[in-house]
């Protein structure tokens, strides 16, 4: 993993318009590139580089965003000041499903059918255990093998180091520059485990939810408010045998979305069978889809949602931006473990251990 | 409210072991009181009348924890340290529901249920817009009349003023005065709105959702996630003509708690006609209540959710502290307000916005 980071970030050296030979998949091992000074980056160039499509310039402008030198920093949001006017004019979809529900088989034929259908497709995952890095790091090649090869499609693995905050943050701005690099669709795969899925849900206007067929079971050991978070529900691997158990668990989980409070004020998530491996069903998925937008955009739910998530990006970046602070001082954490300690054996109560905390300031 | 507020700063100033005659009920408008000087408050006297289960002292008690001003503050939590090691013997209940749903009269059937069993029951309300406190605004005494006549009962308003948060934190260390006071059952109610119920769930072993008959039509009103909340759930005003909708619904909520992850590890959610009105299905609430406390305490999970819970309160405070920290300079709000409209019409990136609001310290 620091291995990969360390290449990661070399890889900035040649942004100043050299043409490399490191694929836009950074499936494999990065070639060496001639170093530079970083300070001689074209920020305005590469952003042109990236709007015309370049997908090269774009896995630069992705690695430029996801570094932590702070002078990097710097020249990624000018980058992304720069594109931010020609943002916002893709459908995203977050894809999500406990770990075997077959997240990439998914996104690799959905994928490869919207490209077939003359699209422009990318595919960012936000959790660093997710398939698309898990897959590199085990050398699954074989998975997204057909997406990848299209020419109007860039995957790109999420970054391997950072909290998950960060990897929210990094995420959403790598899908802005996506989108002004003239992607229409942007597939965010995220696995159902702690807080990535709500992030993700922060970050798109479609989410969708993997499930195997058996709800009953399966459900026991999917993560709480889940369903509530989901556009459509998509029973996967309905193929073969399947294919009866697969339409019995979409009328369970259709019954149980009639109960629950539709994820986007206006829309009636639904479920329905797809087998990735027999192609069926990918196309009523990008029908829904586009039923969804239809309705969402005529309720003007579409661009609301969209403000309000930019304002809470803004406030919880706010909010880890002063939790960050708090706990910048090294003596901090113990500080509250001592307090946390006392608090726990009713020494303290809650609002001392606050007091104390906070009147040595 | 504010007159109320004022009434209620100047109980504190009887504090001092004089037995007063205001009612613990804090339904009418408290008596004028003799003033004195609030640092003569023996506090140790007072932790030990709390204990000896007078009720006049535990209304001095709470007062004093609601109380803003400065020195109460620092009295309050030395009284509330003192009686730290007399708590955590009670159950604690969180009670939810839409408005309508009846909380307020099934606390009133259930609470002289269980007093005529002989418990002692406290019944606390965490939002200002509570049956509770408007039943004294409205003068709508006639609510929880036979519970309150109960020597065994003690039934509390929520405090009229401050944010959600601050209610949070006052209704929690208020719960724990009331089990040192001896109460068995402690009884909180929260209407189903907004993050209150989120807050009670923070603070109870066992959670509550009243709904009423007709699940499908009411859910789309519900608050998301709410059922994965609840432990249990009361489908109330099941009576005359409703008790056969009340066994469908019951059966239908009992399907959906199957495919939903369950509140408490090991238990098993569940639903229940009850009518407050014809006191019929409260034994089974109890009973219910009961048996999920002894496979919890088996399971261990009974003390791990509780200290859990303090870890996560002392968490949240320490966020909220930096949070007010941070807006308690008058000029930030509206620096954040202009950075927002900047970000919203694409000049700024978020990160941007959020660098120029750290940069100027």
């Amino acid at each position: 993993m620091d291995n990969n980071k360390g290449m990661e970030e070399s890889a900035l050296f040649v942004m100043d318009g050299v043409e490399a030979t490191h694929d836009g998949m950074q499936y494999g091992t990065p070639k060496k590139f001639r170093k530079k000074k970083a300070d001689t980056v074209n920020i305005r160039e590469l952003a042109q580089q990236v709007r015309a499509g370049s997908r090269t310039h774009l896995s630069k402008a992705i690695t430029l965003i996801e570094s932590s030198n702070a002078t990097h920093k710097v020249q990624a949001q000018e980058l992304l000041q720069e594109l931010l006017p020609h943002t916002g004019k893709s459908i995203r979809i977050g894809i999500t499903g406990v770990p075997g529900a077959g997240k990439s088989s998914f996104i690799e034929a959905f994928g490869t059918m919207l490209c077939d259908m003359g699209k422009r497709v990318a595919v960012l995952a936000i959790d660093p255990s997710s398939s698309l890095s898990g897959g590199s790091i085990l050398g699954d090649k074989t998975r997204m093998e057909e997406l990848v090869k299209k020419p109007t499609a860039f995957v790109r693995p999420s970054p391997s180091a950072g909290t998950l905050g960060g990897v929210h943050k990094k995420t959403r701005e790598t899908m802005l520059v996506c989108e002004a690099a003239g992607y229409d669709v942007i597939l965010i795969e995220t696995v159902g485990v702690g807080q990535s899925e709500t992030y993700v849900r922060g970050m798109v206007d479609f989410f969708l939810l993997l499930v195997l067929t058996g709800a009953g079971d399966e459900l026991q050991g999917m993560k709480k408010g889940i369903m509530e978070l989901a556009d459509a529900i998509v029973v996967h691997k309905a193929d073969g045998d399947n294919v009866r158990l697969a339409k019995k668990t979409v009328a369970e989980y259709k019954q149980i979305l009639h109960f629950l409070q539709p994820a986007t004020p206006g829309w009636m998530s639904t479920a329905m069978p797809v087998s990735s491996l027999e192609k069926r069903g990918l196309d009523k998925v990008w029908g829904t889809i586009k039923e969804f937008k239809q309705i969402v955009e005529t309720n003007h739910y579409w661009a609301t949602r969209r403000q309000k998530q930019t304002k809470e990006w803004f406030q919880s970046m706010i909010t880890d931006h002063l939790i960050d602070m708090f706990y910048g001082n090294p003596q901090r954490k113990a500080q509250v473990q001592l307090l946390e300690r006392q608090i726990l054996s009713g020494q303290l109560t809650v609002t001392q251990g606050v007091d104390r905390l906070f009147s040595e300031e």
